[in-house]
């Protein structure tokens, strides 16, 4: 952050008054730009036992498989988000049984939901981020071709709570050091 | 927003290559800024069957009662945030016991989240946003005086859900049409 949004003065990192950290201050209108964690809001789809995954065609992590998911946007609940990044990315409609699971990653500010969903119908295809959208019995779920860590646990708890037809609202971290970072970086550390 | 706060450019609204909707875009060097919605992250902090609240020192709401609560900061885990506040606002230190409520507030484009955690003693003391902090046994919560709904809802479930002993998690939509908005606006409309 180089300039003032509001009025294109020029900022500088220094502590508000009545603040405790550093901030972006403008140096000719005084305005504090927050700058704040992003909210990534997802959907677990399921038609007739099947798992719905998405084969990404962006970066980060372009080819491996994830869960529909995507930023939250303004005027939005987190559940509407869901529902609507599903549609955008696997043209699948659906409706939610609830919050599911959440995951912290501070390291790249996000906070993670996911919603358990029920397709309407068995009609799906790929959108503008993805190359595939298929359908996945537990037993041929691409373990090892998974885009996030947070679609691994997301998978991996359903099918341990569905065996126990119970499904508790789950917060994880998702902890990664940036030394880890760096040794593993062979493209952008990515959204998860 | 005016200016790019990278280049100093000036802002267009429009719908970037590959997106749906618009956003402010510089107009010299094409960068797209995002505005997403925020998080708020706080505690309900129980000490000996009562419930810590925080009188408000500002804005919006001041004079009302609060659970602690604010913004999730940049590198932080939303219970780190939380335990974080907590302090901040009440001089107490908590040990968090889980996520308990999520409420989606989507006319101010807030998610928040509250966790039950258990004051490690009984030292607190008001914060610099705070006028006044006490505990509260259920019989004496100024339930008239309480500064936003978020706080009313977490607080008649914990005294429900305490009852029976057990503590799901609840996720809820607050929804404020804006006629409704308007109607009542006595003041700012503040973060809930």
């Amino acid at each position: 952050m180089n300039y003032c949004s509001a009025c294109g003065g020029s900022i500088a990192r220094r502590v508000p008054p009545g603040d405790n950290r550093e901030r972006f201050v403008c140096q000719r209108c005084e305005i504090v730009h927050y700058i704040n964690p992003k909210v990534v809001t997802g959907c677990l789809p399921v038609w007739d036992g099947a798992v719905l995954l998405c084969r990404r065609a962006i970066e980060p992590r372009k080819g491996l498989w994830t869960l529909p998911a995507g930023f939250l946007e303004v005027g939005e609940t987190t559940v509407a988000g869901a529902v609507r990044e599903t549609l955008e990315e696997a043209n699948a409609k659906v409706q939610p049984d609830g919050l599911y699971t959440i995951f912290n990653l501070p390291h790249i500010s996000q906070v993670y939901l996911f919603f358990r969903a029920r397709l309407v119908d068995d009609r799906f295809a790929p959108g503008d981020e993805s190359l595939d959208v298929r359908l996945f019995e537990e037993a041929d779920i691409p373990w090892q071709r998974l885009a996030f860590p947070v679609v691994t646990s997301t998978l991996r708890h359903y099918f341990s709570d569905r065996s126990r037809g119970d499904y508790p609202v789950r917060m994880e971290d998702i902890i990664v050091q940036r030394a880890a970072r760096q040794a593993v970086n062979q493209g952008p550390p990515g959204h998860s």
